[in-house]
């Protein structure tokens, strides 16, 4: 199954067996999140475990630093046969079986004492979950880092458009107007609640996993070197729950040093507090990508036309129609955001599972994490260069906003009516003068300058001016300002 | 469609229109959690909304103070008729609108001056928001309460079983010993963690909806008071985007203080961050909860029998069979478990709301988000009685530790043998040794005190021990002393 | 618990217990798929399968046909506390042992003899599963019927604008003419889709359960009558697994057609194939009913203008905004389409359900299943009155169709020429001339209509008329025709 | 792009690429559902699409029978480079463009003619949705042989163990006996349900998509030949929506007949029924697979013992544990079970898709449907070998039986006694009974023999017989026969 007979074991492969290319899920093709997750990365991340593992060991002195030594140069990814692995994981449910059954054939070619301590003590799951944390951890500084850089663009926008007032839309139509500027603000507040989200998973401490066959570390203290209860130790002391001292403590610090990692609380191999953590946060993510993936679909409309994405050679260009310009970084990122929470949701149920180890649920978790990391991860990069390039045309924003002549700052003369005639009679007014309006085609203006009730406390000067929704976009300019200091600039992120 | 004329509008209502008594819903039926989130106590949460408005307003200077008061007495859910107001919230898409007519009828017949402010430059989407944060504020201090009462009860139990020995199960067979502390320290610790993340999302706080009909605020400053650029100044003004000062933020903190909610960082009628993190705080809870459950239902079974729930008279009887004694609060526990991560997950899909105020994905998210409330919240109720009651049968548990005639604790003569005659051999020697105690019905220690290769490096006592299940408890009860020290004992929670 | 003894119990209930109003859940309040799922409807149809059931065993001759008619007439929802009924679930994890006793109780009073035949040999699982049939049922004829009105009114409007050219759009952005007609045929044809998933759920045969404790019918065995092995029977029997003859066939023959349900091919108690059945039907519908729904919002947006929905009185009124009238019916059904395919797989998720019946699956599926129902049932009926009332604006679809100056059929012109320069060629050629005109504002047939490579080919005159869009729109007429003949015009559906 | 210039391309690509080798989705690896869903047979099948609208478009005279022949032989996907199509993939969100401009390469280097009729009139969602049918076909197909060969298996152990007495389980407790024939025949049920929902979307006929640029069929007309409208034709006929006669009908069925699908009422690039549909009864798959995964398990617990998974050398086994044999075929099944109902509710939210064709809810079907198809389709395969070897323990099963010391048929004793002394106190004493037992570890048969009660009404012996829990399986075994004699046995399956 290692690399130098790998010939002979894909000739009984199926011939379908082929590469994962992404073809299916463009929003993280080629893109560093995806990297970093591929069955190949976690298979590294799973080696990376059992070499650290091994150092840590040696380190606590239950295994011979040479012996970690050989284990750890031995631990490359590219010496095994990953597609053999999968096929022998239908034996066990679990891929780590034949992992550490090529990986101690090739430490024993090098040194066979050493093979004697790959895996020592443990079990299969603690390997594997731990390189799932070291995948989880590669790929949410990835996400973060690109959040950082979406939102710094947006803030830019925000703060250019602070004053270029839009339509602001509800239930598909024109509400009252706001700002370009606002709307940047919220969509830069969602990416960096959605950072904060990711960053409270990775400062939170993405834990190793040790726990041995069942969670109580039995494996590992068996091979407590001497003096520490261990199995080493005089015969004697055989068949007691030994005296470990903090054998057990000290192995997980090291054990937590050599991989980055967090000390967990407890061994959580049916506790799964970090799994669900991931996934509440990735589902976030995506669900944030995709709101301003709609907003930006929303806007690029052909007849609204106020945004349109960056102009790129080949971008967005049809098969079939020569003149259409698509907006595809939105649309790759909402595919992203229509799966992820789907998928979250899986995991979390994952919470749910029998005993010390479930029979298929904690398998379940496997394929559809990943999914969520290199979706997330794929539509956070994506959104980086929506962001830094979306082109803004202000000037359709103005002319959608004159579309109702007027009726879009409804509610304001309504409002300044109110206090004069009553709050329904105002209402009722502007509806009916609102209806004369789309009836007739004539100016909100002309028709309510024509009314009685509105000549006796408006001049037709204070009504051209009231019915300006340039001059109606509340608090939008503030609250940008607002938000853009409270936060601050960010910082160029930096992926670490 | 107040309480007055009650009678003549039910007389059109479909004769189907019935209470709802969670006759499908058990889990809930008459927990505190049901009682603040029927439609009842979400009606009087938006009147408290809208009450609390009227006053903040009156802080700020923009509603008269008498106005403010008569509002507030009338926002009484018992006063309105909550199924007519459903039944007209199909006009509108939703229940505000409806609702502030009838608070305006009920304010008006006390003082026609102050009908004038109710709901004074608002939007239906700030009210209903505002009374959904005020409803689950007030459930997850339940659930918060609840999960640390259940948390103590297993604190309890994992103290007094810290060193009572079961079988750890991994793959629904008998894996390798444990302690049923650690399994409880374990429950709890997911409880923790579910605690952690609900009082994450209460200390965050749950934020007021302030944003006017498309989130600028425009609404509100429209009423701001002379001299702050509100319309009641001077005419002149009308028009321009007025300097309203301060005047935004003293409103805010005012509805906030009224409310006792948070002041969110920007309106969010389309910036979902509070609804998704109370969606993923619930999904997680319940997750937890379902976790123990389904321990709880694994450890009953007939043949395994080392846990039963709480007798009560008349619990867990069945309609056709006198002699069961059903696992009933686990059973309503799981129920919820497996419905609330999907319920959440379309909650956070909803984050990919377009516009300024989505056409119907605000509008999806209400009972998906009510339903996650009351059915964690049952479910965190029943889980105090459940952890409270629960009895555990150790002698239940060394018989089935027994059962496998000690190959349960295979794993440790494997590696006791394993540096003596290699790791490979080892664990050949046991899975033919075990095999054959299989096949034979023969006693492990037997077999193996047979065997020349072990006789050579082991006695038959030290067999004898070594293959004790009891002695094979790894670091269980140490991580129990650790997990029990390292939190504290909670003290008694209060809900506030 | 019955009526007579509600008020001592009320005098124990939580404040917060009320109605079930809808107010969150408007696309269903009111409508009549409501009122056939409501708790006291659920309640009516688990006492209807009782009465049935002992019906059935009167016809068989293992109930006195007395008794079966004095438990048919006790069994009347209104009889019972259906909110008591609720609350004692939490005792048994079902609301059925509640409800025997109840219903025991109420026949008592009329016979106690005919007392000792209700439930007769049953277990609630029966009851239940009976009753949501019955529900599922009533639902599901509600759900047809107003699929096959809507789908009559968007026949009328394919046949009425089989000809009325607009832009069709994809990736948002105008991309080939199609016309009206076709959109509301590919409307229909999705109903009907959704219709015939409903009426193959509906033909298969919602299935009455009887199974008893375990799915083997013994309970209901052991009281066949004498000469059929049943208990009735001479005491030596005992003990034998008696030659019960055709009982079991001719009991659930009875039972099946006093329901007017069907016969399952096994007891189902653990088999959920109609329950699963139940949940895809409904998750079709609603998706079905959901793509209507975005569609008509995409064409409702204030810059699209091109249908709107049927005004009427106090229809879509804003709370805020006088001048609005917002898709409310829209936005009712898609707020359904957002909900049910989650809960559904929900549902289909309970088809992994442990042993003879599980502890917490099955319940698991009662509330999301009436959910599905009723929002379902809610959404279709709100269609109804969408699809009869749509108002189609074919001005403005023209209007729009010309609003990128005749790019939307540059994938024609290309066409034509590509079979004279080379289809690499032709397609390079329009994507400039259609960049120039968007540069210049210039036409696209004078643009075109200058370069010599296409002057050598196509006329002025042959240019001005490729380029005009409503000559362009290919097949959608002829397929409206076709679609209409095929599936034939409805005839009116009736609610069974 | 082409294989030729590979090594260029993969010079730029991330360093991370690597095989799809499914080593986190052990279920499908190597399964022939895997085979023929990878990325390449992905892209094959679009190229077999591409070829057959060639052929088709020949047959109805619009390209030269040559240039289909050409394109024919070019349309290998092992040409064309996977991966290199995948990140150009990201230019347009689909990677059809990037597969037309490498086909119409490829078939321009032999016949720069027939270049000219790749992809002709066409656009990308058809080929794409032709391939995805192609590979759905393929994939239900074999689906569909290994559920019929699981059937079959599960038919044998039902037939074989009729009569093995074991007990029922609800709600985790010994219920009343049944039979392991029956369960078995309700296994079969489930599997023979879910091959009927596979075999009617067969049946019914995945379609062929064939729409043109938004579903008009616009762009294939321009190009019928001379005589039916096309522009091939006089040019004065140009600008006209042509009379094409039934040049659409003949090409529709010439292409339904070169890909070996059928033809749909109408284009359905926004209209996804199809993709539903495949969706529902994928997760009725994984959910009827599920329940027997869960079954076995609850059956295989170290407690229980009552089956067993096939021993295979190698199989089952723990990387720490020599004794275990772990039931790792269920395992497998089980955590395809819990993904694909979830991967389905996303695909069937793809319902809800806006316009002519939606910007990401069509591309966010993609992964979903493939991950369905091979995850369904390796549970699967996995299930007959499950199915065919699993081993059952009768004497098992009959111990398990009596461990509760006969209270398992404690329903029969307390429906014998009924009719003679009241349902009631029956019931009641049953349930004393029970508990004494319980309590004093005494027979049931001796307690209740004690009781006068019971004495006036029963021997001795006839309350020993009556104890006798085989002979209480009530109609299980007629069950059997029924439901094996009503479906026949089937033929083996063909994966056709």
């Amino acid at each position: 199954m290692t690399a130098d007979n790998r010939a002979s074991t894909s000739g009984t492969e199926p011939a379908g067996y082929g590469p994962d290319s992404g073809l299916l899920s463009p929003v993280r093709a080629g893109t560093p999140a995806e990297a970093v997750t591929t069955d190949s990365a976690w298979l590294q991340a799973m080696l990376d475990a059992e070499a650290a593992l091994a150092r840590a060991q040696a380190k606590v002195g239950s295994v011979p630093a040479e012996a970690a030594a050989v284990i750890s140069r031995a631990a490359r990814a590219e010496r095994l046969d990953v597609r053999a692995l999968a096929l022998v994981a239908r034996e066990t449910a679990n891929p780590v079986v034949g992992l550490v059954r090529e990986l101690t054939r090739l430490v024993a070619a090098e040194s066979p004492e050493a093979a004697e301590f790959v895996h020592h003590g443990s079990t299969s799951q603690d390997v594997f979950d731990t390189g799932a944390m070291l995948v989880a951890d590669r790929t949410l500084r990835l996400i973060r880092a690109d959040l950082e850089r979406a939102a710094e663009a947006l803030a830019d926008l925000a703060a250019r458009h602070r004053d270029t007032a839009m339509a602001g839309r509800t239930l598909a139509l024109h509400a009252v107007p706001t700002t370009f500027g606002l709307k940047a603000a919220g969509w830069r507040r969602l990416l960096l609640d959605a950072r904060d989200r990711v960053a409270a998973v990775l400062d939170g401490g993405l834990p190793v996993s040790l726990g041995g066959a069942a969670g109580t570390l039995a494996g590992y203290l068996e091979f407590a070197p001497p003096g520490e209860g261990g199995s080493h130790g005089e015969y004697g002391e055989y068949g007691d729950n030994g005296d470990y001292g903090d054998y057990a403590d000290r192995l997980l610090d090291a054990y937590a040093a050599e991989t980055g990692l967090a000390r967990p609380p407890l061994p959580w191999h049916a506790l799964r507090t970090p799994i669900a953590d991931l996934a509440g946060a990735l589902a976030f993510v995506t669900g944030a990508l995709g709101k301003i993936a709609v907003d930006v679909q929303s806007l690029t409309r052909t007849e609204v036309g106020e945004v349109c994405e960056p102009a790129v050679e080949g971008r967005g260009a049809s098969s079939a129609m020569p003149h259409k310009r698509n907006p595809v970084l939105a649309t790759l990122i909402r595919s992203a955001a229509l799966q992820v929470p789907l998928l979250a949701a899986g995991v979390t149920q994952c919470l749910v599972c029998e005993d010390e180890r479930s029979a298929g649920v904690w398998h379940a978790e496997w394929q559809l994490l990943r999914e969520c990391l290199r979706l997330a991860g794929g539509a956070a990069h994506t959104a980086v260069e929506l962001a830094e390039g979306l082109v803004v045309r202000p000037e359709r924003m103005r002319e959608n906003l004159m579309l109702t002549g007027s009726q879009v700052v409804s509610e304001r003369v309504s409002a300044v009516l109110a206090p004069r005639i009553g709050k329904a009679e105002a209402k009722e007014l502007l509806t009916r003068a609102s209806a004369e309006a789309d009836r007739t085609g004539g100016s909100l203006a002309e028709i309510l300058g024509a009314l009685p009730k509105v000549k006796r406390h408006l001049t037709d000067a204070q009504i051209v001016r009231l019915l300006d929704p340039e001059g109606y976009t509340g608090a939008a300019p503030a609250l940008v300002d607002q938000e853009l200091a409270r936060a601050g600039r960010l910082p160029r992120a930096r992926a670490e």
